[in-house]
């Protein structure tokens, strides 16, 4: 990790995410982001897939993703990725998408995660992984807008 | 439209949208958005098809989506679809994803979409389109939390 | 079933499935085989769901597809099923993959599938699942090749 | 290449290519076999995306798949892939799958790739690409039935 808490990942876009457009479809990004927190539970001493054997889900419960410059087929990509937040039944990370030779921002994103327990009811997040995860401030901007930016005045 | 100015699909969700949880993956929702705006432009009079060939793009620019309760396999799946916002050279849709037998609200969801023209730059939307889109407020509450409710005092 | 035996389901094709080529990326054809599949279960009296929920499972273990014609966004498709071969522990279904608007054939297609049971050993096909079937002839030609059609004398 | 003609790549299973039977989706390895052969050209000297840019396509015409042992969660995977046979507007790909820990065999496949040119018509492969690539005798056995071994006395 180049700055403390921040892992990163690195793929290369497969012709299956792009679409007609020419660029990487936008759903597909969020398999990255799922890749990069997986990647950032490992460098911080937790298997995502012990953590599962053991009884425990970590249920994606929100996503807000903003798209800055596509991405496009071959390119190579980087995923930075970050605790946000810690509570007692959730984690939320923080991402940045950037192409891994010029470092341009493609996206940025927030997703928070919910424990739950082998019946799929909440429960507290196992101590083992609060004490290895450590919350650090946004390394970028997210500059996500809460409910989408209505307009206060839209023609309702 | 059972509401006027939102419109439904429905959906049964197949085996290839499930994960090892035993629920569907959280990527595989934004699929269903996507279907559901593109019904929804041709309820309102436009094939997002014949769009593309006449040199435009909607390209999503944020997605912002709230995972209550999850759906599963062979479930039959309704999705809402509406319009939250209009402006020159964007438009935001609402959706409510429920389960279409008991009407249990799954998740809730927007999109922000940028008119982009040939060259993938952004451009006014075509005035078909924006004649045809009307705003209406939302059906249902969105409830999402700016920049992720990151907890003020969290412990950097 | 306009032919006994021979089931039909009708998809659109979603922007999803696009890829940059401008036409359905070749591994989505798959998703649509399965949700064909299930629905000729369904239609022969036999959920899948209620299937693996009483600790059977149907795995694939064998595929080929031979791609004629591309689909294209937007395009109905309509997929025929039907089961060509009928043994104690595997059932193999045949489908025709066409534009539903023309009829053209765009794709043909089997799929071999094992029966297991909850430890994912092999297992013999329940008895009403062996009832319900029926073998019925190909309604097209499926035209595959052993081997992929290597050359005999190749400069290998 | 650790045996001449025969590339390798790798990739680790993430959550996205699960189903809820536990195991990869089977749709998900032809997107493995498609990053393969992506890579085999490149290091027979040939960017796709480059051929792409010059106005040439290689379009899947016939994939056939043979799944031996599930693939998991978190699983290392090795693709290795060999041209199995090329024709003037064809080139026939080979792959084993397998697991990069134990080596195990999970699938064996081949896929048929036809050179279109812009307009989507059949083409000569280019010259360059032709000289680049060199068929090699199957390192693993396939083991195919043409036709997907319809019994010949099947109950029809």
């Amino acid at each position: 990790m180049a700055i403390p808490g921040v892992s990163e990942i690195r793929v290369r876009v497969n012709y299956s995410e792009t679409d007609q457009m020419g660029v990487v479809y936008h759903a597909r990004y969020l398999v990255w982001l799922d890749i990069a927190r997986t990647d950032h539970l490992r460098l911080s001493g937790m298997s995502y897939s012990e953590l599962e054997a053991s009884g425990f889900r970590l249920a994606v419960s929100e996503v807000a993703i903003r798209y800055r410059q596509p991405a496009r087929y071959d390119d190579p990509i980087r995923v930075r990725c970050w605790v946000r937040d810690l509570a007692s039944r959730r984690v939320v990370f923080g991402y940045a998408v950037e192409h891994d030779d010029d470092g341009r921002l493609l996206a940025t994103a927030f997703t928070s995660l919910l424990a739950l327990d082998r019946s799929m009811s909440p429960t507290r997040l196992p101590e083992p992984v609060r004490q290895g995860l450590r919350v650090v401030p946004d390394p970028v901007k997210l500059h996500f807008t809460s409910e989408g930016s209505r307009s206060p005045n839209h023609a309702g």
